[in-house]
């Protein structure tokens, strides 16, 4: 394509999971979208914002946001950058934390954006694949002068977490800066956050997208050394979040009775969901997000995916290595998962 | 910093005009906001899209924003991309349309944000200053060879137009990408877009912050040559447009009688606001966007700058040749205005 750099001739194209237009035609359980909508007081705060004050730029730095988020958790809020979604995070630290020679490295499988993400920007990095339990190989990463290293815990698609010791034991001995994702953290019970005080060389990123039901909203967190933090405001876009996300940021994270009831909601169906996924001879991943990661000993997983989609149900597949055994499937309401469950079921009997 | 990478070490930070979070204690004059709020239809679309839809994904590339923005233009929707604020198109285009050794150039002076991005990507680039018109000197843009060229028109701060076979005659010569960036259009008479069918080098970016009445939203657009525009889709984070900007966008377009109410609104206030400076001795660039250039033959421009704001009136004074010897004051309501006025009128008597 004329004009185009080498960068982006070569670059693969990152493929979302497929988002059709009429979401009522679907039952979509293939972007790890929450099946409950936002709280009545967080889209009450949303509607408020939508008023005349959207003719003035927004905060700079969301500045609310951050102080909530600051206070909830015992940091200042030096501590904390708030980004129009998680993407942005790590598109800023491949642009301003790591040398254009440097290298990274991730887990495989993980989130495929981190890999589209450092092309587009131009770094190079390495694939580091999961053992045979599908746990990320901490040593592995120290086995290179690795200058940036993104794990997401839990992990997606395989759903496994990480324990806050292990990562605290890496930090140690890391030289580079590691970023825990944690997207799906709220659905598991370890978050690395405390070690932001001990560690400058750890960034934990957040999203609304999941635990909040405000995939639709774009904000996401960088959490860490406040010199990190300091870095990521002078490399992004001046006006990087807009009103209604901030006030809907704001009106999320002081909505905790909202925010845990949708929490325990989510945690039952998932319940539920490998429960009757076991009862069919599925065997899936024990799941830390609200995902499960699953195959079936006897039909292959793309003839699922396949099937599933005639059926009008969307789970995500993945070709590649070890990917490509499993399906994703998002934890539904039980209406969907019932009806996802009649139909794998029908497929299975043949 | 430990973990900047040289290119954040050294690049110089954007510092927007200021923006003081309790709006109603300045007038404020400084960021050409739009004096006006959004139309009715506007704000009744944005709360509508405020509901449980919001737990799912926006669409990745805010298909029906590109289809109506298109179609008005007499142009296809793979002529338009739809971007997190104009600043988002500045950024992919130094990311993936320039090689990381190559070079761009921009007129000075001009919206400082392009020195910024260029600097905040690793792109080298020239400023080029404007001649004794403040006009900007097209031959001296073909004088080495530029990759990437951005121009804004009408021009920021001086609020000078360039006349669209200008822009033509240098499109013919030039080998390299000329982004016109056309933030202020709607408040001039010509655009670029006609362009887009006979030039393969034009990118022509627009803003819903400044006519549209929504700073606060962040939208702008790309238009250019469908190649240009796959390799910004290619390259942009999955979904960079949030739900309710794009429902608010969509409304915006459609609301030709809101936005041509305001349009004229603002053009009426521009007009007494130019006369009214005229009359205290000011002498002003005659403006083609919602902002006025203007110095003053005795009072230097950062004691008005400086004696405004302690009268609460915030106005933008920018170090540096040239611009330091003007203020740029963004038109306003006539309230506004008038206590403007009023306070000038003051200072220069002393």
């Amino acid at each position: 394509m004329k004009y185009w750099n080498k960068r982006l001739q070569q670059m693969t194209e990152y493929i979302p999971g497929e988002q059709p237009d009429n979401l009522n035609e679907f039952i979509k359980l293939n972007t790890n979208e929450n099946p409950f909508p936002p709280s009545p007081a967080v889209l009450e705060a949303l509607q408020k914002a939508c008023n005349g004050d959207l003719r003035r730029y927004p905060n700079p730095n969301a500045q609310m946001v951050r102080e909530l988020f600051a206070k909830k958790n015992s940091l200042t809020e030096n501590n904390v950058f708030v980004a129009n979604g998680s993407d942005e995070v790590f598109t800023l630290l491949f642009r301003g934390f790591i040398e254009p020679d440097g290298l990274a490295a991730f887990p495989y499988p993980s989130y495929a954006l981190y890999y589209t993400m450092a092309e587009a920007n131009g770094i190079a990095y390495d694939k580091i694949t999961l053992d045979k339990n599908l746990d990320i190989p901490f040593d592995e990463f120290l086995k290179k002068k690795y200058n940036l290293v993104i794990i997401a815990n839990p992990n997606n698609p395989t759903g496994k977490g990480v324990p806050i010791d292990q990562i605290k034991k890496f930090c140690a001995k890391f030289k580079g800066l590691l970023v825990a994702d944690e997207a799906y953290v709220d659905f598991y019970n370890e978050t690395a956050l405390p070690l932001i005080k001990e560690f400058d060389n750890i960034i934990i990123t957040r999203s609304f997208s999941k635990s909040y039901s405000l995939a639709g909203l774009r904000v996401g967190l960088a959490i860490a050394h406040k010199d990190i933090i300091q870095g990521l405001i002078k490399l992004k876009d001046s006006y990087n979040v807009d009103r209604i996300a901030q006030a809907g940021a704001y009106a999320a994270l002081l909505d905790e009775r909202g925010f845990n009831y949708n929490i325990s909601m989510v945690r039952n169906n998932k319940e539920y969901l490998e429960e009757a996924l076991a009862s069919l001879g599925f065997e899936s991943v024990p799941s830390k997000a609200n995902f499960v990661f699953t195959k079936h000993p006897t039909v292959s997983a793309k003839l699922l995916y396949e099937t599933l989609k005639e059926n009008k149900i969307l789970v995500r597949y993945f070709d590649g290595p070890i990917q490509s055994e499993y399906i994703r499937i998002t934890v539904g309401t039980m209406m969907e998962i019932k009806r996802l469950i009649t139909v794998l079921s029908e497929i299975i009997k043949g």
